[in-house]
């Protein structure tokens, strides 16, 4: 037994919350949390959603039977707490680091998880697929979806709920609702959860009641019955009107979602119910740090922080600060300029604009589809709209980058943040989709910069220099090695060193690598050229000629292999060149693990000694 | 003058609406819908969606002034009577085909088309980005968005609609209800809607009882005045409870949507409001043509017919019905077989499937992202979905494909149904990017037969030979050329031909056309070997040897180029082969506008005189 941890450490299996008393579990969260703070302050992650959900998840754990009963965790960065009650409290300080516990549910860690997760609004689809199957198997167990009202926004969850709505088994969607999605979300759906906030509880009235009754003896019990038939009664006459009543969910709630009792007491409700139900859970995010109740937005996900003060013990500012500095200095000469988040305001480093520029600003909540439809409605009258997304959510709107701003060649600018490797949020954060995926797009300006300058140019090109959907894409973090004599940087591509054997091919923050291992061959003999893309999309032929030169010629890059501008290079490689060694090292048909991003680099092979051991490797 | 069509040919613009009659409107919207008719027997089209929007698009045009007003058309399938009113009556004829009018909206086209469409949901996004631009360009013009009650179960529309809801300035919503999209959908939205439909219209009430108060002299008039500033008051009584008012949006109807006076009263009460307006328009789909009325499906988007029976000039049973059928009878003796459809039972052959399985069929709606969310968790519990969708409506789902389906490594099996060139329905329709698309995702496999055989033996490898995401790809309508001497077909690669100086690679359909192409080039004398890959994702390392033994190598897909197998065969070439020549010829960087599928292969130098045309060039 753990002298700090005394009720959490015993806790082996969710069996083991069953018989604690409430003074147990009060406990108990009060140590979950204070490990929570603990080990967020030393791996970084999501501490204020998991603050917030202590509560929750131990009640889920006590009132239903996991793994039988099925939980499904939207984005699933909230499941710390899930993972400390499932077997895996021993592991827990190792969450996301190599080889450790992930930061969101996986099934391949333990049969709690039932649905892998990273991104927001799966989850009610999920659940109620599993929902579905169970009937088809005669599995009557639960099936619970946890999903917080910032998800909500998105369209996939409505698509879900739309679809289950009409389910005649018993369905229970949770909604988490911390009034706050990442960022404020501009949305009616907030201003109406707001709106049912203010409401008595059902729960809570029903509750009263019935204690108030048990207390008159005999009567009581006859009027409890009563009660309870009449219930569905009472709650139409009061909830009738809800969103979620006309879209097939009786609605209960709203219920206070750091009291254990009223937890227990909407539970046991939620659970009979022969249909969907929608829980309303109302919780505070952050809740019992000081410093993540205060600032539930710099908490959502950070990095190492001092727990006394609540400072991150680092604070450099990355591609993200630069680039909400490039494009208020753009807004400021040129008023049809815009910018878009999908409620990432901060994470995408629009904070400024936002506050500069508030008439042009616009925080659509998480719907990246809607996003660029959005912008291509913006542009159709002329305003230039650069929309500001991490790389792994863009994956959303696929289609609408495709179907309204391409086909259409209307002039939008898509600012990927967090393109490539982003380290410990692991593989379903990667940004290693969009290079293949706005390569194949007709009508696309891509641009990789290297450095800050470098994107400062790329964002003004993609606004005065070109036509239709145009990407700008920058990595998490900031600027890696820059030898001294490189300082003017086209916005097309750079030859780096003489012509010789070897040519070494790449772009975005690779290069900074590149020259490292440039280096490090030269002081053996080995001579490279490098040639740096910075627009890797239409790709420059002046440049695939300069790569020609060379009999071996390598191509890294930071993303995956199969649809890439390293396959396509390599096409324009084979027009005009006969015998020559070509090699394409990049990430080949895998997810890439949790880790930090250094670690990846090597473990991928693509920082200067993985670089120099594959030249080495060939001559 | 025509003397058919004696209104009808006489509009020029929306500004000849302005002074007609109802007595006229009836006769026009008579005449629209004979032409509709007319030209949709001969060109083929979307007959039944245009059928019920006559009386809505006349008075649309009528009580709004486009272009200064917008009006944004939700999938844009209906709006063919917007293009008669809107200049381009004399050439409707031509709609549909090369180099013709499109059958969607075209900003290329008119200035009266405000947005591109083809894709269901995407028009409340628009729209509001429209209005919001206009906000801040000082444009107090109105912007509405149309569109179907089909197009509502759509994530994007909930997306729009969420975050337009707390728009201040006037913004009209018309929701087309037609009671049915293209299948029945299964949503909660829709039964809410036929909860919706019964209630007594306000804007009736209203109108009925101005009517009667206005024939009392003198008090009437007043009580007209008290009446109408009581409306909110009244209405807010009746309909405050609605879905839509929690959403933020002033509700309006039910309308009956062929009620010329109707619609005007409610769009002349909608035009007045300070915030987002629902205008709730009730329309028969098909309306005024009788085997429209009673077959609703099969009139929604339709080939050439006989007018007087109804009857579709041709009926070849295809790639979908041959789906269907083997689908049936792999489920017929595995009971953990199912199948998903996004709103697209018929067209996309699961008819029979829908009922004879019925407890194991899921129309989800058109709800893409749901879909394979849905399904993967089906397959968490051991079953086997297979999703039918067409390849360009899968678009919507590659964040779903990625981040649930193949990071999970789930068995699911996409069945990509029109998988490259449609034809007539131009470029929002085309199925050019599904192979770049899958092509990126790891851990999946892709097979992509020629002819029916091919397809079963695909699905049976899709089902019981792989892991994973499985995608089994085919194209509109049937079998094309097949040589009597090719009998037995691998699922994996076949080879034609003895080894020679030139190869030809090629997958799916375009095989038919190389098998021409080498018979006419053998008459020629020259020979030529065919390499036909069936299963073109991961590329058989065999199949590149047996292509590798050519000197010139030629790749044709009917698929974009960037991104494709074309490129990924390229590097497996290249690491293998030394003195060679490699061609890749497919669509380039380009969409692919409406005409038939003949014309487009011709065009895009795909069929057999292309192929014969890029060989010779070179040799």
């Amino acid at each position: 037994m753990d002298n700090k941890y005394k009720i959490l450490s015993t806790i082996k299996s969710p069996k083991d919350l069953k018989n604690l008393s409430e003074q147990d579990i009060t406990s108990l969260c009060a140590e979950i949390r204070e490990k929570l703070i603990e080990i967020v302050s030393v791996n970084g992650g999501h501490l204020a959603p998991n603050l917030g959900v202590v509560e929750l998840t131990v009640m889920l754990h006590k009132c239903f039977d996991a793994p039988k009963d099925s939980i499904v965790w939207d984005v699933g960065h909230q499941s710390y707490v899930h993972k400390m009650l499932t077997g895996r409290y021993d592991q827990i300080d190792t969450i996301r680091t190599k080889d450790g516990l992930a930061g969101f549910p996986k099934r391949s860690e333990s049969i709690y998880d039932d649905f892998n997760a990273g991104h927001s609004s799966t989850s009610i689809s999920a659940a109620y697929g599993i929902a579905r199957a169970k009937l088809l198997k005669n599995d009557t167990s639960h099936t619970v979806a946890v999903i917080g009202d910032g998800s909500f926004t998105g369209g996939l969850a409505y698509e879900g709920l739309n679809n289950a709505g009409r389910f005649k088994k018993n369905f229970i969607v949770v909604l988490n609702d911390n009034k706050m999605s990442i960022s404020y979300n501009v949305g009616a759906m907030a201003a109406n959860l707001s709106h049912l906030r203010v409401k008595p509880s059902y729960i809570r009235i029903k509750r009263r009641t019935e204690i108030v009754l048990s207390h008159i003896p005999l009567i009581g019990g006859v009027f409890k019955k009563v009660l309870r038939r009449s219930k569905s009664k009472i709650k139409n006459l009061i909830y009738k009107n809800t969103l979620f009543d006309s879209l097939g969910y009786t609605y209960l709630g709203p219920v206070n979602g750091h009291d254990i009792v009223e937890l227990e007491s909407a539970m046991t409700a939620a659970k009979k119910y022969n249909g969907p139900v929608l829980l309303h859970v109302v919780t505070k995010k952050g809740k019992g740090y000081e410093h993540a109740e205060n600032h539930p937005k710099e908490f959502h996900g950070i990095g190492k922080f001092d727990i006394d003060s609540g400072e991150p013990l680092s604070s450099s500012k990355g591609f993200s600060y630069e680039f909400g500095k490039c494009l208020c200095n753009l807004a400021s000469k040129d008023k049809n300029i815009c910018a878009i988040t999908a409620a990432m305001t901060l994470g995408t480093g629009l904070s400024e604009f936002s506050k500069k520029y508030k008439n042009r600003f616009f925080d659509v909540g998480i719907a990246e589809e809607h996003a660029v439809t959005f912008a291509c409605g913006l542009a159709t009258k002329g305003l230039i709209p650069f929309f500001a997304v991490y790389s792994t959510f863009l994956q959303r709107a696929y289609d609408q980058l495709i179907h309204d701003a391409a086909a259409q060649n209307l002039h939008v600018v898509i600012c990927v943040d967090r393109a490539g490797i982003v380290g410990d949020d692991g593989e379903t954060h990667q940004g290693i989709f969009d290079v293949s995926m706005l390569n194949t797009i007709p009508n696309t300006t891509i641009f990789s910069p290297c450095y800050f300058d470098g994107l400062k140019s790329s964002l003004n090109a993609a606004t005065y220099m070109c036509d239709g959907l145009v990407a700008v894409r920058y990595p998490r973090g900031g600027e890696l090695y820059r030898p001294k004599d490189i300082t003017k940087l086209s916005m097309d591509y750079d030859v780096y060193g003489e012509d010789c054997d070897i040519a070494l091919v790449t772009y975005g923050r690779l290069f900074s690598y590149a020259c490292k291992a440039k280096e490090r061959l030269a002081k053996e003999g080995i001579n490279i050229k490098i040639v740096k893309l910075c627009k890797i999309k239409p790709i420059n032929k002046k440049a695939v000629e300069e790569a020609a030169k060379s009999k071996n010629i390598f191509f890294f890059e930071e993303s995956l292999v199969a649809g890439g501008i390293g396959e396509s290079f390599g096409y324009e490689l084979k027009k005009i060149s006969k015998d020559y060694f070509y090699k394409i090292h990049g990430i080949k048909d895998t997810f890439v693990p949790h880790q930090t991003v250094g670690q990846a680099f090597a473990g991928l092979l693509l920082d200067d000694d993985g670089m120099i051991k594959i030249i080495k490797d060939y001559i």
